[in-house]
């Protein structure tokens, strides 16, 4: 018997976790896997980023840090942003990665029964934070007309008197795709004209293959942008990532902190200090690239199979790709696509409703020569289907 | 102009925070202070740790783990209990710190209006949780008759028809003391027999120097357990917990895991694993040791001061004292402290409301050098004022 409280009803696990473990499970029995579920970059930890790990443990730096942060971090990440993001170090926030980044966000915004705004489909977590607090996740069903992504105009169409905020994710998961600057000004502007706050998850920021995507930051002082270490940093299992906050929030995000999670890990911190570095960054732009390459490879090839993807992402590292042509049931699919092929992709159901059951999420965080493997077994396998 | 949940206002800084930071200040002008204000072990991180924390880096492991924690660590957590605890790995979950633990347990059990029975005084963040869910903390005035512990009849007198768990944490912060097995039987069987959720803090265990202090596991299959590598393995600022939970809650605990934080810090896991070599049991046994030292001479120091602490408090590493004899308050009194004489130590507001303004907690996690040093400057003080 349990007694679960009632907000677990309404927060789901991740449907990809089903594949992952039956794909471990396959792989334990000898099967061989081609990897494309995981949204996590296949490259190491940058050496210099490892490096300054060990440092900081061999120099005993392993005590608490400040709740917000340790302030030289802090310094860094602002001194990161362009000018033209006027952010000062104090706006900064360090958190046990961008997923506590939106915990604080949102247990700093939103009252019970109070409804965010939020692409569908897009990231899993993103619904179920705002669950967590009573809230409601208002899914807003997007699509190639408008680059999987919200505006101006599809916010002021689903704002109610209930509505407190909008959360955008540029480039998107599962799509891959930006909000353009002159949008994201507009959404700005109409979000703060309806008394709302706007928060802008950035952490595929970098990896953008087309042009410059600024950060939301730059089109005003008062809207809420979450970033992490995790994909462009390579560091997903440190668990560091940060916010940024109008000043006016800082001491209630100061205080949350403290009292949900004292302090982010303080070897992280030291480590993630090397981030900024010239040689992490030189890496970092010369993954971004091999990524890019991947994507030039992967998309057309899935293209020439009939997968639907109709806009080429200009960044992350996923495709989001219709499969209405071989399936009414992409859950379905995933699964014997895995079983039958060997091949693991993640059933659109994870991000969200809206023509989930005819969407499947391709990650080509791995290798070419494995995206390569996966082409030719998805070949086979739609050829005897 | 800010849009802040209503939780906020319910949700207060830690008060120690403004004395650490008036500290800091003062020792930037240059003047000494003697730190008795913070809770965490003066210890680096035992080497062993470390060193696996470094080979980890080395290794490369810096991936995601799984959200309920790396399947060798949680072994290695459950194989560390006693066999009368009857646990198995599978109801073990890794959490980013204690905090991370509390904030699962609390996510998972707390409806709006349920009530928590804790103890007053106790650790803040406590009752900070049950608000950031909406729940209310019913704090239960404890004192030296009950050894600041809560006991079965007071947790009958206090429940009523909303209140759904009992939160304990043993030794205790602020006031070290312990809850007996045989109180812990009685009250696990009463929070049972009313239909609630047993919680047990266990954090401070290990560090325990009169007799044996067993895990409220062993009463109870059903009971809740908190603990955390930060105090007793020397590992605060990797931020790394656990929790032992009832079977029929893990499938909701890790769905709550994915969401919140996806998973725990990898290169602490990894390194976590080498805090149950027979190396890092021995020094943890010798830094225990080295608190009761410290605990011997501070407590009658005190005492011969006129500080009241009624009980030798057999665990952690606090003395909370009765302050009455000096001040009606006790923040003005730290603080005048910390500027006149240069010895920061927690105001009790912290940790409750009941005799708060006539208690203070001093921490001896700090040498005993500096430990005398503070102790002839309260004199000094005193004798002054």
């Amino acid at each position: 018997m349990t007694h679960l409280a009632e907000r677990l009803s309404r927060i789901e696990p991740f449907h990809a976790m089903d594949i992952l473990a039956r794909a471990r499970a396959l792989e334990a029995q000898g099967h061989s896997i081609i990897h494309m579920e995981i949204g996590e970059p296949d490259f190491p930890t940058p050496s210099a980023i490892a490096q300054a790990g060990m440092e900081a443990l061999r120099d005993g730096c392993t005590h608490y840090s400040p709740a917000l942060g340790l302030p030289v971090l802090r310094d860094a990440i602002a001194a990161n942003y362009p000018a033209t993001a006027r952010l000062d170090a104090s706006r900064v926030v360090v958190t046990p990665g961008a997923s506590g980044a939106l915990l604080l966000i949102f247990a700093a915004l939103i009252n019970r029964g109070d409804q965010v705004l939020m692409a569908d489909p897009g990231y899993p977590c993103n619904r179920h934070f705002v669950r967590l607090f009573e809230g409601e996740a208002t899914a807003i069903s997007v699509d190639e007309s408008t680059g999987y992504q919200l505006n101006a105009d599809l916010i002021r169409r689903h704002w109610t008197s209930r509505t407190v905020a909008v959360l955008l994710a540029s480039p998107s998961n599962p799509t891959g795709n930006l909000i353009s600057d002159a949008s994201m000004a507009e959404i700005a502007r109409t979000v703060s004209e309806l008394g709302g706050t706007l928060i802008v998850d950035e952490i595929y920021h970098g990896l953008i293959f087309e042009g410059e995507a600024n950060t939301a930051l730059m089109h005003s002082p008062d809207v809420f942008v979450v970033n992490s270490f995790s994909k462009y940093y390579g560091m997903t299992g440190w668990r560091l990532g940060w916010l940024v906050a109008p000043l006016a929030y800082i001491s209630a995000l100061d205080k949350l902190a403290q009292n949900i999670f004292l302090a982010s890990n303080s070897p992280a911190q030291y480590a993630a200090l090397a981030a900024f570095t010239p040689e992490v960054l030189g890496e970092a732009r010369r993954r971004r690239d091999i990524f890019r390459e991947r994507r030039d490879y992967l998309l057309p090839a899935l293209r020439a199979m009939g997968f639907g993807i109709p806009l080429i992402p200009p960044g992350a590292f996923y495709l989001y790709a219709d499969v209405s042509r071989f399936t009414a049931d992409s859950q379905a699919f995933a699964l014997d696509l895995l079983e039958r092929a060997g091949v693991a992709i993640t059933p659109g159901l994870d991000f969200g409703q809206y023509r989930s059951a005819q969407h499947v999420r391709f990650s080509y965080a791995n290798k070419l020569e494995n995206l390569r493997q996966g082409v030719t077994r998805l070949q086979a396998y739609l050829k005897d289907a």
